[in-house]
């Protein structure tokens, strides 16, 4: 007996037959999947619901059945980028969080008409009087700040994991609710060391990776002076 | 009519619940709580379905049901502790990978007795003659490399996506097949541009957090100098 579950070996076989199809060929129904391989609808169908999850499979709409989801470039998105260089696409929101003003400020990350992510950065309204009138949305946020109110940001700690898209994220991103995206979070300081700025993004995995930097590290040296 | 899904209702409602309850308590069981929200019993179980997923349920083994999961504390895991300091605690194989001698090292990154991450990582075996024999496991991969065999690591670009668990690694991490996973990659090249090592780790989400570095920005001078 096989210690693969069966699911995975039904998931094997379906990406054998998704490699050999081009872009948008509709995929077998699951029924005759389950027949061709010996196994249970189910079963068939917990594979093929990872490999929409995956992005390698879509839900053809208005019909059962799936299709081969095009074969897309993944964006490479640098952490960078998200912090530092990204100007918004949807209105600039002022609500009212837990008794505080706070501007909330929304970005959407696009690669080709595509929308890949999306950013919400958090401020105190009582910090930035007239944001939400002055603000330029042409303007990245981060450079806005600086220029426009001074501010001097210090080092960033970002932390990052996953999370499943909420419906509202979902929509702005075109998957499907609980779909698994990356979630890229962290508070900002200045050189005082006051939160300016809170911020999370969330990033299509099947449709971005997200690019970090590590500085070399030279162990010879670091051992020898230890 | 609302426009929020009512599977997210449902989470909604059963995320107020779990926020009173003590770690461990066995959770009402689906059909309880499907009347209690006047829901059907497939939506309830798709909102409990994606708690689970998010770690803060946990399925009793054995019988039915579910329970509120321990809260643990999230561990803070930095890119630079994945690259440099993962010591490996399971086997050093030597696999045959395409018709090239390829030398996989696995180490698991535990925190409070418990595997968090697990990271692999290919070697070319002509580049390392005898690591399999010589590589003590106690030492970081990286520092062994540089040590015993002179390799001088440039820069380091990894990437960051999400990742659906296989079966084997669902195995080594204790979660089920197909939790999202965070997975963070790299090729690394020593100071002449030649590659040496290619490594991946897949981190559990609901366990760890990846922390990274973004030096500070002018954006002031970097205005200015445009």
């Amino acid at each position: 007996m096989s210690a693969i579950p069966r699911y995975f070996q039904a998931k094997t076989k379906l990406l054998d037959l998704l490699a050999e199809l081009p872009d948008g060929t509709p995929f077998p129904p699951e029924r005759e999947l389950a027949e061709l391989f010996g196994m249970s609808r189910t079963t068939v169908r917990k594979a093929l619901d990872e490999l929409v999850l995956e992005g390698k499979l879509i839900r053809r709409t208005g019909r059962q059945g799936t299709a081969v989801a095009p074969r897309r470039q993944l964006h490479r998105v640098s952490l960078d980028t998200l912090v530092n260089d990204l100007a918004p696409r949807e209105s600039v929101v002022v609500r009212t969080v837990g008794g505080q003003d706070v501007v909330n400020v929304e970005a959407l990350l696009v690669r080709g008409d595509e929308p890949i992510g999306v950013r919400s950065a958090y401020l105190r309204a009582a910090r930035f009087p007239g944001f939400a009138e002055s603000y330029d949305r042409g303007v990245p946020l981060r450079r806005f700040l600086a220029e426009q109110y001074r501010v001097r940001f210090g080092d960033l700690h970002p932390w990052c994991t996953t999370a499943l898209a909420t419906p509202r994220v979902a929509g702005l991103l075109g998957v499907r609710p609980a779909t698994p995206l990356l979630s890229v979070a962290w508070m900002a300081y200045d050189l005082r060391g006051v939160p300016v700025e809170r911020s999370w993004v969330l990033l299509r995995s099947d449709r971005a990776q997200l690019t970090m930097h590590v500085p070399r590290t030279d162990h010879a040296v670091r051992r020898s002076s230890a």
